[in-house]
């Protein structure tokens, strides 16, 4: 799925989150902005990874979300685990794609949603983008080099 | 934005939403999620004008999601209070889509977001897909025309 | 209800909030932990009003909680508009009682909740709790008057 | 801390849970109504082990909440994992009350919140508070024997 420029799409972070009861809604299987909540957590992790969580407590240059697609696949219900997986598969000048696969431990393992996310890099000091340090570049393709993707 | 079939995308049905504050996450403006959660209760409210929500209440037919694409134009704080404006744009066999625009009051009316969300007409007693039934999509049709998009 | 010190427990601050479909849960009425954020968000209102926010945001001095205890009388369904009434109760050297009550438009202003928060004046540069300065208190105690309760 | 009835208090279930980076609000700390549903998806763990879930699929026979009680002791942060510790320690004819622990990896174990919750058993079909069938109070003895607590 994850069809990246050279040595990106290697899907190198994976997060498992237990449902809970409270994330269904009154249709009894997780409501779907949950889902967003599930890859945030995971593109956390990734960005810690990478250093970007780091270079925006030193820096105040960190990512900001632009554009969110999600494909919901099949439906999720309490209790079950989820593991969502996310690679950075494009890193524009000042801007980078991310694709996620979630999966379903109560399906075997079925991929419940796939979602693209679109992100900027954002000097919070200077309030506008700015281009991707050389160094976080490395760093991130490094981290997607462990994948195997 | 909106440019749907003929008749569809003008906009009928809005929603007034207060940000609470607990909706801010860590960067102290509104998480993206969010977002997903106003214009699902806005959905809604067009459902129950269109008599979607009737239909499944009747006879077990009613709208799931498939698809969600969001764009973030602007951050939102507390307090303010939002916007959601909501219109269908495309009607297939079983399918529609809808464009959702998000303004927010302390912005002066600016957009803070836009996305289009695609659905499926589902069967939940049959559990697969259907056609959409002729009287629901003269009632879209008839709603769509209050509109003023 | 509120039963306060002198000059107190008037409800001076209350919030009109509407119901979201997605506040639901898989029992098909709006989930418990819903009211402790529609508290939350009127308790904002209340510290805007009194000038706890204006101190948090130029000395430090912020509100932090420390308990919360929640009746729940009635469920609460979407669509519904709820009205979140609330009212400082007492105050001590360094903390503070609020009172809660929710009711439902719906339900023609049934109370579906009551509540209790206690709150302590909190230093966060200092990272302890600090004395309420009396400018503050005396703040609480003329929106107190304004109340009618 | 749970000082309940001869054979109840005594911690039978417990939950792991990762903190996600969204359920922090813009006091860069886990709101406080997130610590409520870390608590309600290990009540589901309890009820799905004593059979209550079993009850209310089979004969509409259900728990409902009716009082909430936490005490908030200290601050969590993303990332950590938290524990959610819960125990029956009180059975009335139609009644019930638990008590919570929540404690923080990142803080070496330490308690972060102590909770009570009361609940009612509930006929959702007659809509009525019913008596807790002896079956029930067995298995919930039962489970509770399996604690350490």
């Amino acid at each position: 799925m994850a069809d990246g420029q050279d040595g990106l799409g290697r899907w190198p972070i994976s997060c498992e989150l237990p449902v809970q009861w409270g994330e269904m809604d009154a249709l009894k299987h997780v409501n779907h902005t949950v889902f967003a909540r599930w890859m945030e957590t995971t593109r956390m992790y990734y960005f810690i990874a990478c250093g970007f969580v780091d270079l925006f407590e030193k820096e105040g240059v960190g990512p900001i979300l632009a554009g969110l697609k999600v494909d919901y696949l099949a439906p999720v219900r309490f209790p079950d685990k989820v593991t969502v997986h996310t690679t950075i598969t494009k890193i524009g000048s000042s801007s980078f794609e991310m694709d996620y696969r979630i999966t379903s431990a109560a399906m075997g393992g079925e991929t419940v949603a796939t979602a693209t996310v679109s992100g900027v890099v954002f000097d919070y000091n200077a309030n506008r983008s700015t281009p991707m340090p050389d160094s976080l570049r490395a760093k991130i393709l490094k981290l997607e080099a462990s994948g195997s993707g």
